[in-house]
């Protein structure tokens, strides 16, 4: 299929898999892509990840690292990120955490132990677009979270959902640098998502992904924090929080983890014995021993080339955006989030955008649950040098002016 | 939980999270155990991998190695798969491979993919632990599969299924080498479940996980190579094989396949995008060049080890069993599937055993979707070396004489 082929044929919402077509389909050379919501290759650790694999499998360990490996994960990296998720404000230990093929495969695992079809999960709109396909797979219906306020009443989302044959069974958000919108959550939303589950007596399913990837501001603590300081302690917690190595260290890896009350991490090991067995053994001694080493040191280089990407990026929307457009200004992660004037199609304009300017972006309604949203897009800038933003993003203002 | 409180708390069969239980907690120096179903790792090509590790992450392949990746696997490993089943009598090209994180994924895809609660699959009597696990996820029922002879008719099948609210959905088995028993089924009884498989127009799972460890005899087409030759073609075949390298190179890196027509592989590809993304890059890129150099080698050196050690497991079996207990004389694979005299409870004897010989096995009944098997047990010889069998067979049958 074609790259215009399948803009043509978009009469609503793209899929996800029909987003991963178009990512491959523009990965052409004279193509200025701002679609890609994946970390720049070039500052991957590689080297310490190379020795850090020549090491496991040169010593002692490599017998463990080839060999099969508990369901749970790897115990030395899981009290290494029980250790870091201290300094977050969660106290916990091992038993609270479970290592995953990526948060990818937490986001399904928890789908497939909350949800039944005709029940409910709580999103924003939009909301970052891999949630819903691993979701979908379970056959929820969505109503709309509204952490930045005009939440409805727990009772109006109890009956919405009753209405259709099932219940509330979580709320899934991204506080920090959201995927797709930049945005982040302050404490005081952060606690009235709790107040809601509470009322609802629902989990919080807290995607972590871009935690560590702030480039000003002041950090805000995880919802998992929150909810351990309230509840009493992370087993009487309603959070799960889901974190990653994808967006530091790699994501070739698939290395992420949940961290969790005992009880529900005790479901998941089950969950996984039956799926995959476990995650790669050799992947999670390296990523151990490589986040021992390398970890901050890596979160401050990217934290460094980042900002310097995102503030490249809006000075040249500030620069060459005609009025009526709008966009977010993130203090962290990977993505700018635009808003068109009413009645601009993104879709439309991206099919016009890669013919006529060579520019790409995401459209936004492929991140709404209710397929609206159509005059948003997402723009990334981890790969967004100084060229793409000073040739890119003219091009792409000239068309919307023209 | 102490391992002799979980044996004496089993009043019904063992599931597969409390075998995997039993087998960390025999986990003791001192005993001698033909318990796990693990590959030796003295016999890893843990040098070769070291060094397509570093050669993969040394040169320009590093930052594709470290990055996201395609759902369906690394585009020159899923063409090597193919070249090797063509070997094997399938004729296929890359679209007919999927990369799975091992083959029990694969399990649990297919599963997911043909399971609706209610439904029957059909099995044998006793099948894989894993696969009942990866099953059990989409609440079917089961339906037993004899290959030996004996099946029911295709009428009585549907019936069963209906009754119960379901279909027939596919058939599972291991035809070479099967876990647990060691059988391997020949060319008639292949074609027979193909026959069946037609008249129900069901699915065939073949799972190939041992398939390359042949110590003697001559081997026997696999059930998709017969399946393409009777339909006209894998894309019209209806047996999905599973493959995986988990056998040959290592467990713990996860790297298993599905050869199986187009249209199955596209629907798995979406399965895959939303449970996981993709198996993690690196381990596919190591795959692929450890596979190439070393993978026939690999697979001379496990022959010539294992036949040795099946060959001093079967001897000491017959040096020392009792009469009335009788055993399989597997061709290839790594288990030898015992039959106790009616009566013996092999679950009881495992406590026994444990308690009084300081030898372990898996009791027999967990591998029979029913329940039954009492009698029986499951005996690995991958890690049997000559002390093993020299001291614990006869520490064993001592148990049962007396």
């Amino acid at each position: 299929m074609t790259l215009l082929n399948l803009l043509a044929s978009r009469s609503s919402r793209m899929k996800a898999s029909e987003i991963r077509e178009l990512l491959k389909l523009l990965d052409q050379p004279d193509i200025i892509s701002f679609a890609g919501g994946i970390p720049d290759p070039a500052l991957f650790p590689a080297e310490a990840i190379r020795d850090a694999y020549a090491e496991v499998l040169g010593g002692g360990e490599a017998g463990a690292a080839l060999q099969y490996q508990v369901s749970e994960g790897y115990l030395p990296l899981r009290r290494w990120i029980a250790g870091r998720m201290g300094k977050l404000g969660v106290a916990c230990d091992e038993a609270n955490i479970f290592i995953t093929s990526g948060s990818q495969q937490a986001l399904d695992y928890l789908g497939k132990l909350f949800l039944s079809p005709g029940d409910t999960a709580l999103v924003t709109w939009p909301t970052y677009l891999g949630a819903l396909q691993a979701f979908n797979a379970y056959e929820p219906r969505y109503d709309r979270l509204r952490p930045e306020g005009g939440n409805m009443t727990p009772d109006a989302y109890r009956a919405a959902a009753a209405a259709n044959g099932g219940k509330v069974k979580f709320a899934y958000l991204v506080p920090d640098f959201a995927n797709p919108t930049g945005n982040t959550l302050d404490r005081q939303q952060r606690e009235a998502v709790l107040d809601l589950a509470g009322e609802l007596d629902i989990a919080v399913i807290e995607d972590a992904a871009y935690r560590a990837l702030r480039y000003d501001g002041e950090g805000v603590p995880p919802i998992l924090a929150l909810d351990c300081a309230r509840s009493g302690g992370i087993d009487k917690a309603r959070t799960l929080y889901c974190g990653s190595f994808s967006k530091i260290l790699s994501p070739g890896m698939r290395v992420g983890w949940v961290c969790a009350p005992r009880h529900v991490v005790e479901k998941l090991v089950l969950m996984k014995q039956a799926s995959d067995l476990h995650s790669p053994s050799i992947n999670q001694l390296v990523m151990h021993r490589v986040a021992e080493s390398v970890f901050d040191g890596q979160v401050e280089k990217l934290i460094g080339a980042y900002r310097e990407r995102r503030d490249g990026l809006l000075g040249a929307l500030e620069a060459n955006m005609p009025k009526g457009v709008t966009w977010s200004r993130p203090e962290g992660g990977m993505f700018v989030w635009a808003t068109l004037p009413e009645g601009i199609d993104a879709t439309e304009l991206l099919a016009r955008s890669v013919k006529e300017a060579r520019v790409a972006f995401v459209p936004g309604n492929a991140f709404y649950a209710d397929g609206t949203g159509r005059n948003t897009l997402r723009l990334s800038f981890t790969l967004a040098d100084r060229r793409a933003v000073t040739e890119g993003i003219p091009r792409l203002a000239a068309l919307l002016k023209g």
